[in-house]
This record gives C-alpha cells, structure tokens and sequence, in this order.
C-alpha cells in the first residue's frame, strides 16, 4: 500500500466510497465523476501504478469481480477501460478498471479509432520484436 | 465455439494471424487494423459474445496474459479496452480486449470523456439498485 494514495485510502476505508462489491483482492465502487449512471471502478487492493506491475494473484480476481458488476449494472452496451500514463488518460496513479455503460451516443465513452496504415513489413518486424522481448 | 466467428476461426488456426502468445484459455495476437504499433488483442478461447457472459475460467486468465503482452510491447502509455454491444464500438461479436501503445496524441486509442453531473440522491438510488442485483 502506498501512503499518499488515494485509492489506497479508499481500499483502507480513510476515505469513503459509495462500495459495490469487495473480495479479499479487488474493490469496487462508483465513479465519483461518471460518464453514465452506473459507472463503476474495479480496482486491485495491491497498489500498483501501472497495469503490467501487478501480480497475477491480484489480475486473476479482477475480472471475475468486474464481472459481478457487469451483471449487477445489466447494461446491453457498455466498455471496460484501463489506462497506463498521463498520455493514455490516467488521473489516479493506481491501477483501475472503468466499467462505463454506454446508453446513448452522449453518455458514457466517447471514442475515436484513428487506424494506421502498415505493411507486411512492418507488421512481421513489430511482431518479432514483440516475441524476442517475450522469450 | 461457434462455427461462424471469425475469432473461433483465428483459435482454431483456420484463419492466419500474427500469433504474440497462447495459452490453455487465451490467445494473443496482432490486430490487422492498428491503431498504434504493437496494438495487441487478447482474447478467451472459449467464445462469448459479451464480457459479462464468460466463465471464470477464461476471466481469470485473460489478465496475467495479458500482462505478459504488455510487458513485451514495453510502452511506457497504454490503454486496455473491451467493449459490449454496437454502441460502445464493438465490431466482432466474440469477447477481444485490446492493448493499445499511445505513442503520441496522433495515434492511439482517443478518447473523450463527457463527464455527467449527478445529485447525491441519483448516486444513491445507482448503487442502492446495482447492490440489490447482486444480492
């Protein structure tokens, strides 16, 4: 746990939260500023600032708790967000997950998809890189 | 598995794709249509067209699988998405998570986020109805 974080405070219960569901590792809650009505958080207890830091015991209780959530809201369209640095869109240095239901086209994400244009070439040599940094 | 998805297909090896890394329940692969280099999807084996309709099994082990990809993609910005339903951008109807590098603010996930403005009353009447749906 770090000191200064916020949702860490929120995880201790030094701050409040408007709590949906708790397990031994993970911490769901409202979204104090939501896009939609239901916007959830699902967080990991261990703090962790970025997403690929966190250990496997931590991300494997993510999910099927984001789950819980996901059915508890019964939204038909909705998106699962999770943002890495200050450029990818995060404000709280601690890993979370956004659960956002989309009920209309003002509400909730807004998103824009800017393809890129790659060749063949491209694609092999990114891919190898990809699998050397795995092995 | 579903005999039509083009997912399925790609799990079973049917149809080509830049394979990053598999396991039991997960395959990793390059998205054809890149937002950013290295823009990865991570997604169950077994088929669900929703995320809130996937077993455990298969949620447990999409993040630890995830977290490897990540890892390899080394990017110091990145966002994780999966969405649900049409309106919130999905495209293919079986569960993908995307991990998508932010290089820059040209290429990348973009994101816009219309923030609502909801009374303490509103907040409470959500979480009041999200918590007797769990139970």
């Amino acid at each position: 746990m770090s000191a200064t974080c916020l949702f860490c405070k929120i995880v201790k219960g030094t701050i409040p939260s408007r709590k949906i569901i708790e397990t031994e590792k993970t911490l769901a809650f409202l979204d104090i500023e939501p896009l939609a009505k239901g916007h959830a958080l699902v967080i990991p207890k261990e703090h962790a600032e970025f997403f690929h830091q966190l250990s496997d015991e931590s991300l494997s209780d993510l999910l099927p708790t984001a789950k819980k959530v996901a059915l508890a809201l019964g939204a038909p369209n909705y998106n699962l967000l999770q943002n890495n640095g200050q450029l990818a869109h995060q404000v709280v240095p601690h890993v979370h997950f956004h659960i956002i239901p989309k009920p209309d086209t003002v509400q909730g994400l807004g998103i824009s998809w800017p393809v890129q244009k790659f060749g063949e070439q491209e694609f092999e040599e990114t891919l190898k890189d990809i699998r050397a940094k795995l092995s």
